[in-house]
This record gives C-alpha cells, structure tokens and sequence, in this order.
C-alpha cells in the first residue's frame, strides 16, 4: 500500500514565471516520455512480481513510488510558470510586445479546465494514455522497456534543460537529469543479474525460456536487405561475425533471393456482402 | 521511395481456421508490441538520420520495409482463419457444441466492418496509435525501444504460438520469431557500433553528449528507497559497486533521510474563479 | 435550435433478447460506420455553409435530425436485447449450455457501465471519436464523405441483418437499410447539384477552384507503377484515355524510370542531443 | 512525496480462478469508473490547493494514497483469477464443456501482452485515459466530480458483487463497497465545509465567486421546453418554486416561445478552397 | 426523434473577429466540459430511463435538445471568430506586430480540415470521446455526473468570459453562463426528488438499493490517513460525528494501524514465458 | 513484400526553413486527411481483394507503395523547416520580433520527442489512429473511401499551398496537389469498372448484393423533412424526380406525418441497482 507527505523530494522554484515553458513541462508530466508513465510501468511491473522474487518487486516499487513525487514536482513547477499568466485577449493586446505570442504559446487547457494548473496531458495537448505502459510478465523485456523509458526521458529533460534559462528550473531539471542517470543504471544491473551476472546479453533472445531449436534456422541470425536493387553485402557488424547473443552467426540475403510465397485468398462468403466477389459471375 | 511485390516473404498456412485465433493474431497487426508499430517507428527513425548517417539510415529502412512484408503476411493469416467463419446467431444455435463460444469469441467487428479481413486494431480492438512510435533523433535511445519492440514483439510471437496448433500457424509463427531474434541481435549490434564496439554501455547515460557535471551530483549514482519504513542498504548490485555506465559508484540511501522541500504555491488569480482561494477571506 | 419528441421514428420490437446481439448492435451506434457519426457530421457540415445556400443547410440538417433518431431506435434495441440477460458467472455456470459463451460473448460494458443499456462505442468497445466527422467546407468533398460513410454504414446493417433472425430486429434493420438507400441517393443528387447537373463528375478535382494551371502537369494524370520489377503499361482504364474528370489523358510511368531526387538531410542542431550527429567526430 | 510497504491493504483471496471475472475486474483498475480515475484525480486535485488551506490538501492526498492501494489490491485479484487460465486453443477444445466459451471470454491482452496479469485498461480493453481526471482549481465543482465517481464506483462494485460468488472475491468487494461509502460521505462533508456548513447547496452556482448580476437574468432560472409540440408548464420541482441555490425562482418556458435569432454566417475566404462558396457566382 | 429549426437559441454577435478566441471556443463545443458531452450524456440517460418514468426522461431529453442548440451556437461564434483570419505565413510576416502571433496561437485544424469553422474537438486540439459520457442506468449517479458537467462547464464559460472583450462573445456567453445555472439547480432538484424530498443526501450511499448490511461494517464510515509519519486525529467533520448521508459515524484510522495483508502472488505458467519465473531453477 | 530505394519521388527544397509551417506539415503526414491514412487504407483494402482480382490488388497496392513515398518527402520537408528552429526560450526573448511568436507557433514535441523532426501526429499534436482506415470489404465502398481520403487531401495541400511562399515547399506541394488529382481520377475509374462501365452509379445502393426487395419499400426513396414546422415539399432534385440510382423515384415527406412507434421500454433488473426503477415501489 501506498503514503505520502506534504514535501516535495527536492526543491521547485521558479524566478521568472512563463506559461510557455508551462505547456512545455507537460511532456515530462503526461507524455509518453513522462513521469506518469514510469510510475505506472514500474507499479504495473511489481505487481506481475511473484512472491519468490520479492527482492525485484521491492526494488522495482521502490522506484515507481519515486517517480509520483516527481510527477509532483513537475505539476508544481507547471503551477509556478503560470503564475501571473495572461487570461485576457484585451489584456495581451494592450501589452505590447510579447503578451500575444505568451498567450498564443500557452496550453489553452491550463487556463480553461485547471485555473492555471497542471494536468495529465503531454505537451501537445494529448491526454496520457494507458497503453504505453509496458509490464509484459518477462522482466527482461520489461528491463529494456524501463532503460528506453529513462533514455528518452533524460533526453526530454536535457531538452527542457536547454530552453529555459530561470535558475530554479535549471536546478530542478538537473536533479531529474541525475535521476534518470540513476534509473539507466539500475535497470540495466537488474536486467544484468537476470542471467549471467558478467555478461549482459545473457538474457537474449528474449523471451529466453522459447526452446531455441523451434524457431526457423535458416533466418534467425540473417540480415535481409529489401532495397530494390539487389545490394551487395556491406560487410557491417550486423551482416557477419557472431550476433551478441553468443548464439548465432550473423549472414546475409536478400529479398530478392528468398523464394517467398504466393497469397492464394479466397473469394469471401456472400453473407458478408463483400463485393465484387460474391456477384461477379453475374 | 517504396517499391512491392505480391509475393508473400514467407508462407501462411492455415489448416483449420479458426476465428478466436484470427482475433489473436490482431495483437500482432495493430498491438503495440506489433508489426505496424515497428514499421512505422523504423521508417521514422530513417528520416531523422542524417546524410553522414547513411549505413545506419540504409540498415534501419532495409527492415522497416521488411516489417511492412510482416503486417502483410498476418493480415493474410487472419483473412484464412476467418474463412467459413459463423456469421449469423441463428447458424451458431444450431451448431451445437461449439458454435455460439466461437462467435463470442470473435472480434465483433472483423465482421461487422471488414467482412472477414484484418484490421489496423488490437486483440481487444482498440485501434493502432500513431503515439506508440518512438524516434527520438538520438539512435541510442532508439536502439532501445527497438530492443523492447523486438523483445515484446518475440514474447507476443511465442505466446501465439502455444495458442494455436495449426501447423501452418506454427510454422509462420516460427519464421516470424526468428526474425524477432534477428532483429534483437541487429538492433544491440548497432547500438554496440555507437560507442566503442567493445563496450555496449558506452553509450549511457543516454544522451551521452549532455555535459556530465552539469547533472545534480548527488543523486545521480544513489539508490533511493522509498520504503514506509526506513530500510538498511540492502547491499544488492544496485546499492553498491561501480554503476554499468563506468562513470559512478552506488550508494543508498531513503527518502527518509533527504532533506526535500516545501511546496510554497500560492493562491490562485481571482479571474480564473478558482475556490475557495479568492473569495475565501469573505 | 432543435427539438424532440417521445416517439420512436420507426418500430424496435425484440422478440428473444440477445446478449451478443447487443454488442454488436453497438457498432450501428457508435462506430465508425455508425449514427452519432453521421448526426455529427451533418450538423458541422450544415454549420459550415453559409447563409446563401441555405438550401442545402436545411437539407444537410433535416437527415441531420433524423439520424440522432436512429441513434436513438439502436440504443432502444439493445436495451431491449438485453433484458434477461445473465448477470453471475454462479447463474450461467448452472445455466448448461449457452449460459458462459453468452456472458463471454458479452460486452462487459453494457453490463458494469450502464446496468444493461447502450454507449456511445462501438462493437469492439472503443468509444466514439469525433476525429471521424468530416466537414471540410468543401461541400463536394464532404458529399463523398457522407456517400462512404452511408455505404459502409448500408453494409454494416446488412451484416446486422444476416447475423439475427429476430423478426423485430430484420424488420428494424430493414428500415434503416433502406434510409440508407435513400440517403446515398440525396447525397449523390447534391453532388450532382454542385456542377452540370448533367454531369456527377464536374467537381473534379476537388477543389475545383484551385486554379489547374499551378498542379504540377507532368504527373496529374500518369499512373505510377510502383512493383519491384519493372512492368509494362497494363492498358488498364486508368493507365490510358480520357480522365473521367474530363480534364486529362492518363499515361502510364514507373518508379524505376522518375528521376526522384536525394535527401540531403543535414545534422542536427547540438541542442538536441541526438546522437550520433552532434558528437561524431569525438 | 510518496512511499510504499509490501502489505495488500485487505486480504485478497480467490478460491475459484476465473478469467472471465479477471476481465471483468480490469474496469474497477483502468475504467472511467475506477481506481486509477480516482488516484490520479485527487492527487492532480491536491496539487492544485494553494498552502493556505493546507487541511484540505492534506485530506484529499491521504485518499489519493489510499486508492493507489485499490489498484494494488485488483491487479492482484486480476492476477489470481487468471491462474490455471486456458493458453491455448488446442487444450480448450479438449475441455469439453467450458473451455473454449472460457478463452473467448477473457481478455485477450491478458494472456498476450502480460502473462496473466492486469493492465491499466478497462473492461471491453481500452486503455486509462488522461482525458477523465477533473482537476478544475475549484474545489466546490471538484468534489461533485468525485461523488460522482465514487457513486459510479460504487455501482460498478456492486455490479461485480453480483456477478462474483467466489467468497474471497465478495469479501474484497464488500471492502472496496465500504470505502466507497466512506469516500461519498467525505467529499460530501468537504463540500459542505466550502460554504455555510449547514447548507450543502450554499456553494452554487458553481463557481460562486462570478457576479451574479453580470448572468443574463431572463434565462437563468427558466426551464425551457423543446418538445416540437408546445407543451403546458407540468407543475414539476423544477418549474416552479424557489430554486435550490436559493437565489431563483423557477419558471418555465419553450423553445417555441423564445425569439431565438438567425445565423448570418458568410461566404468563406476563397484561399479556403471551401466550395461552392467562393466560385458560386461563376 | 428529433427536429430541428434555422434559429438559434440565441443571439452570436462578433464586434472583432479573434482567431485565437476561435481555438479557446472550441472547449466549450468538444472539449470534456463541453456542450457534446453533455447533449449525449443527457440523450444516453435519457433512453436508459424506463416508461414507467416518462416524466424523468421528458425532463431530461428537454435538455439534452436545449444542449444541441448550444453547439449550434458555438460553432456559429468559431466562424464568426475566424472571419478574416490569417491564412498565409507571407502575409502575417508583412503584418507587424500581431499577425504571426495571431497565426502561431490558431488551431492548425480550423484551417487545414475545416476552412475556418468548427470541429468536434476541444481547445487543445484533441477530438471529443465518448468515454466522457456518464450514464450508469442510476438515475442518482448520473446526477451528481450532470451536476459537476454543469459546473465544470459553468466555470469554463466564465473563463472564456475574462477572455474576451468583444461585447457580443460576452453576451453570448452571459447567455450560457444563465443556462448553466439552470441546470446545476434542475438537476439537483431531481436529484432531491428521487429520494425524501426533503433531505438531498438521502439517495446516498449510491446505489441505495444495495443491502447496507452486506458492505464491510469496519470501513465504511473509517477516514483512513495515509501520510508516512502516523498522525493523530485532526478532529476534522470527516473524521468524527455523523455522516452526511445519516447511516452511520465517522472515524479515524491510519494505514500503520492497519492489519493489511500479504500478496501471495504465484509463479506463472511456463507457457506464459514470463521470467525469471519460470525458469529460474536453471 | 516491400522495398525501398534511397530517393525522394520527388525533390524536397527548403528556402527558408519555417518551424510554425513544420506544424502545418504534419496534418498532411498523420492526419485523418494525410498520407500514412492513405498508405495503411490502400494496403488494408488490397489484402482483402481476393486472387481472383489480383488486377485490381496490383493496381491498389501500386498506390499504397506510393503514398508511403509522400509520408517520405513530408517528414524531409518538416526536417528542413525545422532546421535553425529556436531552441531556447532565452533566444527568443532576446530575438526582437519574431521570436516569441515562432517558439509559441511551433509543435512542442517536434522539439522534445523528436529533436527536429517529424513524427506520426497531426497538425493539433494528436496521433494517427488506426480507426480512419476504412477497408470494408467491399470495393465500391472502399472507392467511396478513397475519392473522399484524396479530396480532402488535395483540399489540405492547396491550404498548405497558400499557407506557404517558400518557393521549394510550393513546387513539391503542387507535384502532390498533382498526384491527388490522379489519385481521384484512377478511383473514379475502378469504381466505374466495377459495374456497367458506361455507368458510374450501376454500383448502387451499396452493397449492391443485398436483395433490393428485402429492404422497407415505404421509406427507400422517400426525404424525409425533420423541421420542427411542417413544411411542404420544396421540389428539389432530391425530393422528386428519379433516384440517380435508377432503381426509384424520390418522394417527401415529414417526421410530423409518419406513424412512429411508442418506446415501451421495462424496469431493469434489480441486480443492475440501476434506480429508481428497481426500488421505486419503496
């Protein structure tokens, strides 16, 4: 279960307030790259847990329950950019020369469905969706979904980190920077303990537990280039030479070389009034 | 450009069809662990690199247009497992055993809206979302939703697979599984490539070009329990120890034991009618 | 402004309530070939035109109108359908039969959300989107739209209509089958209205107004083979002769024989952080 | 800032696994009715309380808090009825009775995406949408939103109650039920705390702090007919007497009484290419 | 069914046409406190209300017309708004001061799907859903959904009211801000007429019909606080005296003083290829 | 299966890159109107054409594989425009005029999810959805669909043709405003050739198989006026004078003069707690 108290985990301020950047902090609030997403993940993620891996479930909570106090500072920051936002197109007019475009640059929903808060919408405006949340039951899988989420997540505060200038949310973003810094290393010494503790890509393919000998041999470990002229091997990493999983060697075809297969579909049933299949005799 | 042929890349078989597997495989055409998922995310990760790129851009659209040729060949295996599928209530009620449980089963509107054909949908329906692509202009991270994509995608792959025992379904599940080895393998080799190709984790912290000072230096390498109960370090490979990335050491501590900060957010502009903060000394 | 009454347009009786019916007689409600649909879009269409054509705005409005009756005749229906419908998993696993391939066939929806009555969503669940409506300001456009969406939704109905044989639920269907004969028929009239009334096709190209000299005249009329090999010129209808918009003469070309043109994109901007670009020469 | 400990909040317990119910269950965690609507409205809710009336934020945190447990609690419910569930379509069809009306009644997600566990998505498969947190800054229109949800929540859990006769399922929603009931009753008693505390309706019309003057005063307490027959004033509560708010009298009117006005609506600029407006006079 | 007239309710006059107030408008038509919203909501309740309460379901389809009506309106004011709006990037270049913040504060759609008129799409530019319609077949529930519908909806219309200053927006919205105090009071005395005319709360808790005896006696009338540090009772209305809804006393507890209980969540099936778990005695 | 070479079809240049017209761009890329609708709508209705048309499959997936090369040269023209795009809100401050306004027009996440690039979304940010595709089975239908898709499509590139006078954006915009227009004619043309080739509208009603005589033969040719005064017949094409089908002649009459059919609908069931029927005899 789940508590809470009244502070944040590190301190939100804000010098100069600017609902454009506002509208901007939304990403990292509700968007695919954002806070409300790994928090779910990681939850979604424990709870597949069993019990015999309590060690994982503990590690993994304790980290989903981190990113809702960041969820937290970010709709506090959001709070604090639109301070004293403009509410009135006769206001931004007499104001010269930036009240327009602020107004203009600001997400409308903050002004006409919060009152000048934050919401669980990304930056364009887009309602955070649950589909995005990856807890698959294989943590291996679930261990590169969390390193992709951290990856473009600490891109996206990188990013934010370069548009503004204000100080308190420069402080702010480098703290969250640090975070993620942490959170990629994590993911991947869990993912690392998953096999072999010295070997990564122990853990490959994934799901590792499919009995190997089922899967088809002949293009398992086959680069296939589908460029419309036939293209000689390049020669690349990928191409030749052992795959990392330590189970393959890697080759080369292409789509001009495989037999492929004809589609053999038939006529639909006239029930489904498909047409012109079921009437073009007549 | 694109170019196509009507052969399929590998063949699709299907012996008995079979309706509820024909809503199965759906995950695999329009899911987020799907087909149309990857094709579109590789082909937009190709536009975004750059001419000095051009070996990454050629590799990374050589199997965007492969995974297009993937969508086809489930998009016929669920056209031929809908054949002869029930179509009518009153057909199933006659059909003893099995007829009604076969047509709950199905989804509703590989009926209604397809007459018997695939769509750009789930398993439970809910239609593909262009919000699924991840293309971050940064190949690192890219390299790691590809990762994930591949992972749940061949996790998705064997679970379809235990599902059906329909020999040509076994079979083109078999191919497709194959691949998703492939491109798993592909996907860490380029991401090795990136770095030094000795060091898979060069790369981290993602994005590696953000300067390494600037970051909070205090948090960045330190696990952060957030445990009702305070905690000791568990001393796992998380808490202590050189981090993968090379660049810091673990240590531990709990979010009882960090200072935090106050969230100091001020009452609201009266203009946005917000209560009670603006009429609350009435 | 706009009005109602207690009545039903048209006669809904259910003879045996079913279930599974029930669901997908959702599709006719809130799915993409469904009613609110086609009651949104007209009425944006409608909205749209000015006061100068009003007679096609009280035309556009008047099947506006009548189709927020059909909504209202399918959400009648299935109320009606699901009366008695099993409610415990206790009751259908001592039900024999068709008990659990009933409540499975089920949308939970219809049973948890609303006590047994229809939603704004469609067959498979998904709710109604009103990125569906159409209402371009274009009027020849939109009247394509609202052929489509009259044809898919006459084809929808006629699936609905072999999938029961509940004579209320024929004899409803048969009515709405036949609006949407009619109404095919008034859109293409309005189509007709628009240009030559002798002539469907004079709107084309839509627009019209866009002035014909500025298209690009190499390619407006020549049919692009795009197959992998390259193929003859088919002498197909729409690969020589007169265009059926009158203003053109089709040709035939291949991809293999355009000129096409290079991408010359460049490397991104160092504030970005994309990798590898920014840092490559590190 | 959040913090979490391994306890469930209340004994989950299922004697009899049944999937179908797992799918059931799946709108109490990621429905419009259910438990991740509510944790993340009333945290967005809190983050929007200013300092000064710290009481109010504090409570509604502790129920946001308490509902991250909820969802804790059915994604373990989840979990433990799709044990021993049907994986494949080959076993089913052995099964005799129940098997295959079993696998077409779960949730396919549920066996393809996680592995039998729970998602953030609701019933009939759709994912948790941002789009239903209300967080509207005012406090008084908040609370409305959430009786209203726990009203919702509690008639879904009510629903599942009857559907359910596994006893440790009825015992875990006869706690869920309880909460509800709790939770009804607090926000009622927050909102009355709002204005005249003994008078519930003190707050209207919400918001309360727009002049009321600056309202038009001829439509704000008249009900309005719009039955395309002109009826007489029914005599009902709310057409005639003192309004509830206490600031009105009801009375009663119809559309067919009002003046209503026309639209004007103009031609549109040609670079629309909106049609036949622009070329209409050609 | 329904009718439909050319006027509107009432009077849509625009002084100044304002592109960017054109985009704000379009909460108040598609957005989740709009006009949509609430004429399905009221439409889908409405057909859900049996024949023995004809009077309800008049009541409410009143309404649900009077609504339509005010998406007429609406989308009247987004055309007026738009008239003369920018259509070329060249000319606001040339403009001054405002032209290209003008442009740069439109919604892209208004111009590139519609030709400057109304979409069924909020402010931010996300299209209406229909998972925002409440209508759960309980009559109580769904008005506790209309009145927070009308709140949030009144409280939006004030907004866009401190918005404009063009005198005829402002009257038009005057207009609505009147009708939506209208209906908060209608709907509230519905509500007060489904139980004791007398006591608003005695519909509570929600659904009323469920046996009380059956709920968890320990916890439903028990505030339970969340916050990390144990906290003593604040001797809050919540947490002691009697509940609004008159059946029971309030207490306080704290999660730490709470049994809770362990999850016991077991290994998955192999088939699943969930892992570590089912292969982690290798 | 597909291929890909590494041309454009056509040259992308960019003068002076604009990032508000980058914003524009993306309607025509992932918006109901745009290019990756058209390529996934293509493909979809080609796999359900049957072999015994592969005339007809070859000739629709011709133009699928075209339409892929247009998302191609979209998302390089919203690379080129994004170049030199303002990164930083303190550049823009300092930037005098047009800064502010810039940052303010652009789409966020073109900065934050995609480091300058473009991505799956429209012009308002939201993402391309699976839904838009419509591939009924039935080709008439579908061609229906596919004029609709290319009219919009050219009606948006001539908006964006307005929108711009960057002259390299023209010259590719009027090469795609081109292909609409062929794309338009090729439809009409296979859509003439599904029926009497000498008659566009032999194909209707749609579906065409469905036994005309089954449908009502009171109301499939009849308009029917919803006016809420009756009104007499106006004498338009649609209201008298033979069906463009036909198969009829058109006839008028009003919602006023048909029988209609009372609702008779009953109590809920008890189990629901949908009040107050269940308990209304309290």
């Amino acid at each position: 279960m789940f508590y809470h108290d009244d502070r944040l985990q590190y301190e939100v301020e804000v010098e100069e307030p600017n609902p454009v950047f506002a509208k901007m902090l939304q990403q990292a609030i509700g968007g695919v790259e954002g806070e409300i997403r790994v928090a779910m993940q990681y939850m979604f993620q424990a709870w597949a847990i069993p019990d015999e891996h309590a060690e994982y479930r503990a590690m993994v909570m304790d980290t989903a329950a981190e990113e809702l106090g960041h969820i937290e500072m970010l709709a506090t920051a959001v709070s604090k950019n639109l301070e004293g936002s403009p509410l009135s197109l006769a206001d931004v007019s007499n104001d010269g020369e930036m009240g327009l475009a602020t107004l203009a640059g600001m997400q409308p929903r903050q002004i006409l469905s919060t009152g000048l808060n934050a919401m669980p919408v990304d930056s364009n405006g887009v309602p955070f969706n649950g589909s995005w949340v990856v807890a698959s039951g294989n943590l291996a899988a679930d261990m590169y979904a969390n390193i992709m989420a951290e990856s473009t997540g600490r891109l996206l505060a990188t990013r934010l980190h370069e548009m503004t200038d204000d100080p308190g949310m420069k402080d702010m973003l480098e703290y969250l920077i640090a975070r993620d810094t942490m959170h990629q290393n994590q993911w991947v010494e869990l993912l690392k303990s998953l096999g072999d503790p010295e070997e990564l890509l122990d853990v490959h393919p994934i799901p590792d537990s499919f009995p190997d000998e089922v899967e088809n041999q002949e293009f398992n470990y086959a680069f296939l280039s589908t460029n419309a002229e036939r293209q000689d091997d390049p020669g690349m990493p990928w191409t030749e030479g052992e795959s990392p999983d330590g189970e393959g060697t890697f080759s080369y075809t292409t789509q001009h070389d495989i037999e492929g297969a004809p589609r053999n579909v038939d006529k639909a049933d006239p029930q489904t009034f498909n047409e012109p299949a079921p009437q073009d005799e007549d």
